[in-house]
């Protein structure tokens, strides 16, 4: 049986609430290893915690990953455990978990989160990480199964984020953003092959077309393969293609949000 | 014996103070299991720090609570360790602890810390956390005892912040702000207690008093019973009353610091 | 053998960057500790990282030590495994390590990490942390030793920063500006040895020379022996000489970047 559970919030860190979390799970499963991948989610932003979390969880040891991005905390939303090979994922059914679950092979199972004997007492309505999710997690690397915490529920009811895509035609490949990270690296949902498909190698130029506007870019290696300040694509290391700018912000030159439409071409 | 070690600070994370303190524990003590509270205290507010280690506490484990918020650092304040319970308190003597020890059932005997033989030598004038607090609370977790720190202390002088309270008349409440969290949740000295005790439910709308501002508010489940930007009071997971704007932050929009008085009563 | 890894590195808090490596490294080495140095070294600067890393290490188990600030990730830097005593330091070859490594006695063998047998793959070019760093730390904790990693280095080869240093001449001290921690107190070379060989005690003034501009400040056992909003000059928790602002920031108040110039000397 795992020990490691794993933590995704967008609780912060000027507060007590993650340790709260890491406390409870202390008490109940000593042995637990946790593992904090991120706590700085922007606050209610689902879609970011569900790339954080995709991108990070094949380099996790198989455990109990639980995911609190949950703006609706307190509403109506359910909350979950779905298997998916050797790892179990909890968090709210808001599509926060979807891609790791996908990155993961897919669900195999899934279960409501119902079963209170497992819960902390009292549970407060806004903070179902410390009374809920957390003694669940603790739980489950002490011996229970997901099965333990409540009624099954059939896999094609659980809440999808829309997996990002790219298409292939006529010499160009089409995506959208899907991630802006904490440097400003603006990742697509066009993959490392799709842009190899096109014949375009580490050290080509491409065309880049945002909206309206069409802009040319070194494809390279890495950010660091151009100089300080200068614009570059590269696949990064999810496998995906990137906007960055070296030493640079280029979320904030190019001002693309998550979900903007790309087109990228060999340059001609 | 506990092996849990618990750290809250304003040290921040920019810099290698955490990690000294953790070397220290895991050279002295390496069966040491250590939960992070909180380092992003604000710089010298004891009173921050108060609130998040006494919501905190009582989800830890029973263990060695390090508490170093500590403005006077190197200055002529005590260094302290007082037992509650099952649970050691370490830090200097100037209140910043005193609340997790109430919450905590109370000081059951207090002992100062003089014992230089369990310090890291030399020690530091400005980094006790290293030198003083992090090598004694290791040396508690393998076997030592607080008596064995240094001379016992009366209760009734270890220094107290006044306890925030709150006060029933008239059909309505008064208290004061206690804390302002990460998301702005302004966080009062009246408990969900207080407010069902005037007949206040979940769905009904409050007067709020704020010196000579009077506002109308929702009392909902949770923050998130009200659309995006709208103000609420609920009873947030400390138990404790609290204003909070849904995906939006209340201190920013009432310009409420800790200490502010605050009545509450239902709407008329 | 050792079963605690340091990570030290630029990755910032907001992404699951940090958390890659640990899973990383968790995977291989179940055993291993992990002990976070800091994650928000400022982008690329491996100056302060070098700061940070060397005045921690001291305060850290023998482990294996990794470091992660690499502006040219993906350039044709070297990865290198340094021993220093009972301690492994690992990182690009770019200086990031030299103080920490001279902090720890001095470099006693160097490899080159070649063996990518090691590493995981595929090794993502702008990732050596997630895809090289992390696995080849947790090997070596698995009972490789660092001649397992590839090629004998040459120990003049390794890159290393200029030392900071200062000198002593006729009365006065004269140095540079190492670091500005996250309190923004500016650190200098300049040893709490160097100012006693000047006769200068706490509760003495000195004059301060900053190029052209000439202050007089105290000089104190801590920052928080003169009143809040006071600049002061004390001997540092890492044995230097920091200028501070109790409560406040002295990088703000005196603008001095690392490397700047600064002497010192008794007031007259």
């Amino acid at each position: 049986m795992t020990t490691v559970i794993t933590l995704l919030t967008d609780y912060g860190l000027e507060d007590g609430f993650v340790a709260s979390c890491h406390g409870v799970i202390a008490g109940i499963a000593p042995q637990a290893r946790i593992i904090d991948v991120c706590h700085l989610v922007p606050a209610g932003d689902v879609r970011r915690g569900a790339a954080i979390l995709a991108q990070t969880v094949p380099y996790l040891p198989p455990g109990v990953h639980v995911g609190l991005v949950d703006p609706n905390a307190g509403g109506p939303r359910r909350a979950v455990a779905v298997e998916a090979g050797d790892r179990v994922f909890l968090g709210p059914d808001n599509g926060l978990l979807s891609w790791a679950i996908h990155a993961s092979g897919g669900a195999t199972a899934a279960y409501e989160i119902t079963n209170d004997a497992l819960f902390r007492k009292p549970v407060s309505p806004t903070f179902h990480g410390r009374d809920v999710f957390a003694p669940v997690a603790a739980h489950l690397v002490t011996g229970r199964r997901p099965a333990d915490l409540g009624p099954e529920l059939e896999l094609s009811r659980l809440v999808s984020l829309p997996e990002p895509t790219s298409h292939l035609r006529e010499g160009s490949v089409e995506g959208e953003v899907v991630s802006v990270d904490g440097y400003g690296n603006t990742q697509l949902s066009i993959t490392a092959a799709d842009v190899a498909a096109l014949g375009v190698r580490p050290g080509d130029t491409i065309a880049v077309w945002l909206g309206r506007r069409r802009l040319s870019m070194p494809f390279r290696e890495s950010f660091a393969s151009v100089p300080p300040g200068e614009l570059v694509a590269f696949a990064d290391s999810a496998g995906l293609v990137a906007f960055a700018v070296n030493s640079g912000d280029a979320a904030q030159l190019l001002g693309l949000p998550p979900g903007a439409h790309v087109r990228l071409a060999p340059a001609a």
